[in-house]
């Protein structure tokens, strides 16, 4: 497919491709995958939350196991919400009239009610697992894909996760953002922290077995990021502002999770090259990272400013500069960006192929015809440096 | 009727039994009754406050006389609020244009305007009465009901209307739950004030003339709670967690009114059994938990932090403990809750038959067969200590 | 016109005369008009700034040669706010991917792409010009209305634009309240500022080729006020609470700008009649007053307050009183004001008659008729103290 092909394309989607609730094909295409949920550092054993994906809510817990459980959000009884109730074991049992359910859905205990009532009652149930840190969950029918979705980082080094924010818009847009290499060197232009990046590429992608392989090209050098089916992508890129540049570039997994057609989380995973002895003192540099963090607010918050006009883009100052530098922008984009009305060139190459094979797959879906076996990526295909 | 057949009742619903704005079947019921809209204490002689009951905005104001007065919420004239003008004698006039109204609704001055237009020109007023520390109104059509609607405790001791919380979720989950007994030993399992009444009981009910009778049957001990038509609860309970006991169990009359859908404010009436030399020792402890009841912190606010996953149910820790339980598992539910995907069982024995109440109303009034006319209730029929 | 005739009206209106949006009939109308959108102070050179305007957002920057510049909000590549850009002398460049336009909105660059691609792409750009230190921007189809839309003050003084609040309701009722004299006896009564002007008038009204002329009669005494197409009142009135009587009283220009049917934009600016030696105390009385404004707090926030019965009309103390009173009044009316429950009556006159031009042009703009040629306003026609 050559570029002027692509650039000759009828922007118009075929399919909404930003809505993911029940029922949308985007939502269908969507909850065939594993998707992450939170970090496994916020979830303590005993403790219940409650979380949103994809326009649902559901409750997670993690007993006495250790395992992390998504059952369904409300009790079937009266409808309590079941993350306020008490986690016994593996089992949790709801707040309001005590219904205890095993970590199966099947429901156990009834104090109030009479004997045979609760062998009829059952909650949903979620697979989970975990990975990098992370809690995946799957909301599709029938067995879920293979686990993990995607592979471990082969260099050695520290596995850090982000506190993962949630971004006020569309997760397509932020996930459209990481396919588009040439807004480093325009939305991180300033600061400084991505200097080494701001040459223009050209752009070229590659669809695979798991997802689309994207390059780009400078003279002779060729870098290459990944994208892992439905919503990750894998880069190389400088540390955060903040961070005075300790640990060095890093791997990071970039996964963005729709919470509704208007929000997203990303859950950011660090893989930072620093091993043997360089670990105590880079933590230490860290630390003193997350504390100025804390104490320099939230940068959503920032992002807003600078959205409404009443902080200049170029005056962001911030330790995690690139990442308001980045929200502004996306969610500058509207809550659900408007596609239609884009007018894509030869740098979007990638961001095209990518719709391209979404709709293909949602066509598929539609008309009941074969869609594409996505397969764990290998371990050996990997990124390069350099966003 | 058996508790099988309660249980075997499809729980699909006729009616909307939550919906009360103007129109609706239940609006058109719960306007046949006199409402609670504010405490007598919050309202000064020469004062107007806007108030909003079932969906519908008004102005409240006391004039000389001392007489609450509801009035419609907007001047007739160009849509001012009434509450931003002056009350004169048991008159009000509109802050815009200086047009006044006596507490009939008759317009009789208009220092702008011909001679003649006045006599022309109404707002809209509705009935009030105040009984143990509230305001009652009545927003029906032709006479209201008699007054009061339910009768003064017998036993002496001080009446205390709470501080009303606006509860951020419609009336009838508030209102169901107050007919729900066994909520008690799980909502409230945590803190100690309810201790006594942990243990379950088989729940019946009887209709009455004047609402419900509820029956809490513990081996051969049997408590009694009174509900009244439409949405008030009359029942014995221990005192808030931050009193440390103070004055002792007391009685309740607990009224839901909605304020929209979406909201319903908890009209609560205490009577303390305390008399001569011990009211004033129990005075000054009340005054020192109203003190750390201040500091605190909203109840409400601390109950969504629950309902976030920011607070764990478990770690509540308020002087209105009890309160902050209710309002994050009854919030909890949904701004509506959804009655057509629960699961009824033998303990909410009560709840269905307020409902199969409502609906056979409802069902009257909408083929015009003859609704039941409810009486005030007697004073010898009174609850039992144990909720 | 006679009053008589004019009460007899029957108030429903034909068209709606509150909403702005693009295709409406008022919106049509009100984009034949010059529309003010910032002050000229708040805009330095090389910055852009959001702003919304008739439910549409623009950006709006000023580059190098001074000139003000509007153009659309997004970038039609992949829609980023352009306001998020660089200026670059009368140039602006799109944060995301670096696309520049001219201030004529043809792409004159475009680093990632393809030569030949930029020449196809331009963005919208909308015509401003400056006066009495506010920027305006023209809208509508076709060559702008000629400019200024109407005359500076003949009398020497200072001009001063108040830093233009966003109140939350239709500009309409804002405007209309700036056409009703007998509102000041009321409103702002409490206080003492306006206490020249307590007296009742009786209004008259007259349709001129630039707008309409307002009469207010006391006696032998007449008070004009003039009222520029489409959204402009000229009136002669008192200073701000806070500033001590220093100024005296001057002539203010009140114009509403609609950002969205729910809210709009008061740009109001001030002659103040002081001239050589007196400037200085002056400046100095009025940066005192700006210090204790600052510390007063928001005037909005105090006015919803006294919407929400939390603080008493009568209890507003605030270095601008007179704005709190006008915020809670008008804003009290509802996000739009229902015109088709009013009642007016003789005080209503230029309201009356305002509301018949307007019927009249969207009717003839409706069939195709032709609509009036509004010119600019003569600069002898000028108010006369007094509101």
């Amino acid at each position: 497919m050559s570029v002027a092909d692509l650039q000759a394309r009828e922007p118009r989607l075929e399919f909404d491709l930003a809505r993911t609730g029940p029922g949308t094909p985007m939502g269908r295409f969507m909850r065939r995958f594993w998707m992450p949920v939170m970090r496994a550092e916020d979830l303590p054993k005993g403790e219940a939350r409650p979380i949103r994906v994809m326009s649902e809510d559901f409750a997670l817990y993690r007993g006495d196991s250790g395992v992390a459980q998504v059952i369904d959000y409300r009790c079937p009884h009266r409808g309590a919400q079941m993350h306020l109730g008490w986690v016994e074991a593996d089992d949790i049992r709801c707040v309001y009239h005590g219904w205890k359910f095993d970590c199966a859905g099947q429901c156990i205990e009834q104090p109030a009610e009479e004997a045979g009532f609760a062998r009829k009652m059952r909650i949903g149930t979620y697979p989970t697992r975990e990975f990098m840190g992370l809690i995946f969950a799957y909301f599709g029918d029938g067995a879920p894909p293979p686990f993990p979705p995607y592979p471990m980082p082969v260099a050695e080094g520290l596995i850090e996760n982000q506190a993962p924010p949630l971004v006020p818009c569309n997760y397509l847009q932020c996930f459209e953002n990481s396919l588009d290499e040439v807004h480093v060197a325009f939305v991180h232009r300033i600061g400084g922290s991505h200097s080494g990046i701001y040459d223009l590429p050209e752009i070229a992608a590659e669809e695979t077995d798991w997802g689309m392989i994207r390059y780009g090209r400078r003279g002779n050098e060729e870098r290459i990021s990944l994208h892992y089916m439905p919503n990750c992508t894998r880069v190389i890129v400088p540390p955060m502002a903040g961070l005075d540049g300790a640990g060095g570039w890093r791997e990071l997994y970039l996964a963005f999770t729709p919470i509704d057609d208007e929000n997203n989380m990303w859950f950011i995973t660090n893989l930072v090259g620093v091993t043997g002895e360089a670990v105590a003192p880079y933590q230490q540099k860290r630390a003193q990272y997350l504390r100025r963090q804390a104490e320099a607010g939230s940068a959503l918050d920032l992002a807003q400013e600078v959205r409404d006009g009443r902080v200049r883009f170029a005056d962001i100052d911030h330790p995690d500069r690139v990442r308001v530098q980045d929200f502004a922008v996306q969610a500058g984009q509207g809550r659900i960006a408007d596609r239609n009305n884009e007018r894509l060139g030869r740098s979007d190459t990638a961001i095209i192929l990518w719709r391209r094979i979404l709709e293909r797959e949602l066509r598929a879906m539609q008309t009941g015809r074969a869609v594409k076996e996505w397969t764990p990526a290998p371990e050996e295909v990997v990124p390069t440096l350099g966003f």
